[in-house]
Formats: structure tokens, C-alpha cells, sequence
């Protein structure tokens, strides 16, 4: 197999995963990022950003279902809510499902990510592109969120690449601050906080930093295919919320449709094992 | 990276992982396959065989406590254990930490492999290799389990790898056939049982010829950081066993020790997901 044949990323220089390429449908450099999507053999199409993986046909529901369903099945009234990032569409499908929803806002930084996933991804933002509770904006989501007005979403969810290129700045102490000034004071702030197995020292800093400004920090772990670290970790972060209150009405909402959550992975999820213990010092 | 520099593997020619090496420490051809242990930056001493990742120092416990604690938890008795393969040690030292247990009889084919790990991945086996219990024999699982009285076993463990090469009748009617026979008719026999990720067809032949076999078949699922899949799988069966009655005495012998296994994570691990209902038919 030729070298050019497969779709291929390296992490920190030691590990590297590869895919098999079927065909090229995108490859672009955008404003801000290199977008590919590629169509490969084991996991259909692939969304990759910068040589990153994101996500793909066969794999999302690992990574969305996950980063959605611990919030919205444990917040008391999630009825207005904002995504940072998530261009490919599969986080706002999940939410959509839930009816209790009034409206979710999306700020994604790069319209040519959107408009890739919408024409090649159809799968993952499927109904919820035309949902009328959607307020899509192409825009900066570090400005958004320093700008608008205080105590307004029930729920934020970071759905952004690692902290390279226009990520960079979603990692930092002063997004986390603007997080918590937009949130209500019984709002949660979940975002996809890397793996503990392939970036030990990274995942360690975004807790600690969130642990600065949120009351209750709980990361919580998962595999992704996808991802050659296997397991990945989302936080759930806030004031007063107690994210293992699991409410059966709102797990029976998405039980038709997951192909992954249940109220038995949600509590494993969010137990923290011995080796991320020993990672946190905790 | 020359190519050489690194070590990988490739599954079904569709995915490849790879790791680089820093050092080969060993790489010979036993009598029975390609046997190699090579020191890697990411995931440090690893052994693959016939080219296949089995096991690493910074991941194994992901494997190792899967296989053991869902059921050493959950037996009535679990006295007498039978390990067939399991040639790097690390299910010996996990089935060791019960003092419940009186024997544990491991037959592994290849010496050349539990050479090679004493020697290059000590902490696997760790005390286990002598412990006073153990009764190793270097010799055929499928021929032992022929030949072995019936009703011996509360415990037997298949910790063999893929069904190619000496492995191959592993996975067939007759072996699981003699494995009910030598087992008490309380006991539980588990095995690794592939990736329903990666490996759908093999994954759903395995749980099917069990079926045919086992009242009780319980697939469980759990991420592998070294495989390329991520999601792997084990299986327990066997006639009158409850593999979710978890005992809390079982489980304060084991919590010292555990970096991943937790109560939640053996509920929540032996909850079929949608996605793999879907492919199971049920």
C-alpha cells in the first residue's frame, strides 16, 4: 500500500494512526484551518482539521452522545443552551432530541467546516440543521462569549479540536471566567478535555484550571475509535450541580435513538479509576 | 521516522497503529510463532506475536483486570482457576490477589513466550510467577481441556489471542464443548472475545457459538489502548451465574490494588450498547 493511501495521524511523534483511504471529497485550506474529508475503508467518511481526526460516520455517536447526555439528563431545566464549535453537527443532533429545549446557539468559528459537514457529513447534524430552535452563527466563540450578557445558558458545551491553531485560546483561564459569567448559576459547562492515556499532562491542566473557577469539577472517560488513545475524557463543570442525579424521563427521550448512553455507563463514566487518580494526585 | 522505527500493526488492511520503537529487545521465532518484545516511547515494553500487539507495560492492566474481576468477583467459590494462554502473566497476577483461590493451573503453549516475559515485562506476572498456588504447564489448552476430568473448575479464563496460528482452535464448538465439561456446573468460563468495532463478524460468531453451548452468555465491553479498535470485548458464560451479584467483600480485596476496575465500571461494562444490540440482533 502506497504511503499516500492512507490518512494518517501522529501523536506527539510516538503513536501513529492510520486509516486507509477510499476516496479525497474534501481538501481545502479555509480561513483558519486545513479541512479534509476523507472516505476511508474502516470508518467512512472522516472529518479531519490541521492532520487532526475529529470525527466519523461509523465512530461520532462515541464522542457526541457523550459530551450531550450527561448534562442534559441530569440538569434540572436545560431550556437554553450554546455550543463553541461542534461544526460538524452531531452535537446539536443531540440535543435537538431533548423537547425541553427552548433554543441552542451555535458559534463556530469556520463556516467552510460547516458547509463541508452539511454536504459530506449529512448523518451527523441531520434534522437539526433545519431544527427552527437553532441560532447558527459563523463567528469567534472566545468573543462571543466575552461579550454577551451575564446568566444566560443553562448549558455550555465546548465542542473544539485540540488546543492548536483557533483553538488555542478556548483552554485558557479567561474563556473559562466568560464561561461562567454567561452560565446561570445553576448552569453546567461540559467540554471535551483530551485523553488521560495520550496527554496526561495536558488533561491535568485543563482540570486544574477549571478547578479554579467551578465549585464541582467531574471529568468523565470514554473510548473514541477514532482517537488512538482510546480513551477520552469530557468535563462537566458548575456551582451546583450534581451530575449523577440522572433523571429516568429524560434517558427515556433518547433511549429510542442511542446507540451508546445508558444510565449504567453515565455512573461508570463519571467514576473516576484508580490510574486518573494517580494522574491528579487526588 | 524511518518505517523500520516503528512497530505496527494492521487490521483487516483497513487500519493501522503503530508505536515507535525506542529498542527491540527480542525477536525470535519460537516453535510456534514470531515472538517479539519491543521497547516503545509511547506505551513502553511491548510483546506482540506473529505481529499482533497482546500486551504493554502502560496498558495492560486495561485488559488484565477485565478479564479476571467481573468474574472473580461475582463467583460463589471461585477456588480452583484454570488460565489457558495467558503467557505474560498479568491474569495469574490479578487471579492471585483472592485468597479464596487454592490452585491456578496455566497452560500456555509457548515457553518461549513466558521466557521472554519473566525476563522483559517482570511486572506482569510479579509475584504471581511464584506463587505457591500456581501449577504452569508449558503445554496444548486444547488437548488439556480434552483430557482434564470433568467438573474441575469453578473458573476457566481463555486468554489466547486471535484465531490465527496456534490460537486458531480456540475459538471452535468442540474446545468451548470440553471447557463446559471440565468446568463445575456453577462455574464460569471467560474469554477475550475481539472488537465488535473493529472485528463485527468474528465479535458476533464467537457470542453465537457460546449460545449454542451456555445457558448465560454475557459479552462485556471496554476499551484496549493498545489495540487499535479501542473497544474490546470479553465474555462470560456459563449455567447458573449472576455476573452483575457483585460481592463488596470480593471487591476491598482488590480495590488497593485496581487501576480501572470499579463496581460501576462492571455495571456499566456488562450493559450491551445499542450499537452492539444492533449487531447481535437482539
Amino acid at each position: 500500500m502506497e504511503p499516500s493511501n492512507w490518512l494518517e495521524e501522529t501523536y506527539d511523534d510516538d503513536v501513529r494512526l492510520g486509516f486507509r483511504v477510499r476516496e479525497i471529497l474534501v481538501d481545502k485550506q479555509s480561513k483558519f484551518q486545513r479541512v479534509q474529508i476523507v472516505d476511508t475503508y474502516a470508518m467512512g467518511k472522516v472529518l479531519a482539521l490541521d492532520g487532526l481526526f475529529m470525527t466519523s460516520e461509523k465512530d461520532e455517536f462515541f464522542y457526541h452522545e457523550m459530551i450531550v447526555h450527561p448534562a442534559m439528563t441530569t440538569l434540572a431545566n436545560p431550556q437554553k443552551v450554546l455550543v463553541i464549535g461542534g461544526g460538524d453537527g452531531g452535537t446539536i443532533r443531540e440535543i435537538c432530541r431533548y423537547p425541553q429545549v427552548q433554543s441552542v446557539t451555535m458559534v463556530e468559528i469556520d463556516g467552510d467546516v460547516i458547509d463541508a459537514c452539511k454536504t459530506h457529513l449529512p448523518s451527523l447534524g441531520a434534522d437539526a440543521w433545519n431544527d427552527p430552535r437553532l441560532d447558527l452563527r459563523v463567528a469567534d466563540g472566545i468573543a462571543y462569549v466575552a461579550e454577551a450578557p451575564e446568566a444566560t445558558f443553562d448549558l455550555i458545551i465546548l465542542d473544539g479540536s485540540d488546543p492548536v491553531g483557533p483553538a488555542e485560546g478556548l483552554f485558557g483561564t479567561t474563556f473559562y471566567e466568560n464561561v461562567k459569567r454567561v452560565l446561570k448559576p445553576d448552569g453546567v459547562f461540559v467540554l471535551q478535555s483530551e485523553s488521560p492515556t495520550l496527554m496526561p499532562k495536558l488533561f491535568t491542566e485543563v482540570q486544574t484550571t477549571l478547578r479554579q473557577i467551578f465549585e464541582q469539577v467531574t471529568p468523565y472517560f470514554g473510548p473514541v475509535p477514532l482517537y488512538g488513545g482510546s480513551i477520552w475524557s469530557w468535563t462537566i463543570a458548575g456551582d451546583e450541580h450534581t451530575p449523577l442525579n440522572i433523571r429516568p424521563e429524560r434517558v427515556e427521550l433518547i433511549q429510542p435513538t442511542a446507540k451508546l448512553y445508558t444510565p449504567e455507563l453515565h455512573r461508570s463514566a463519571l467514576t473516576t479509576p484508580g490510574y486518573v487518580k494517580a494522574l491528579l494526585g487526588t
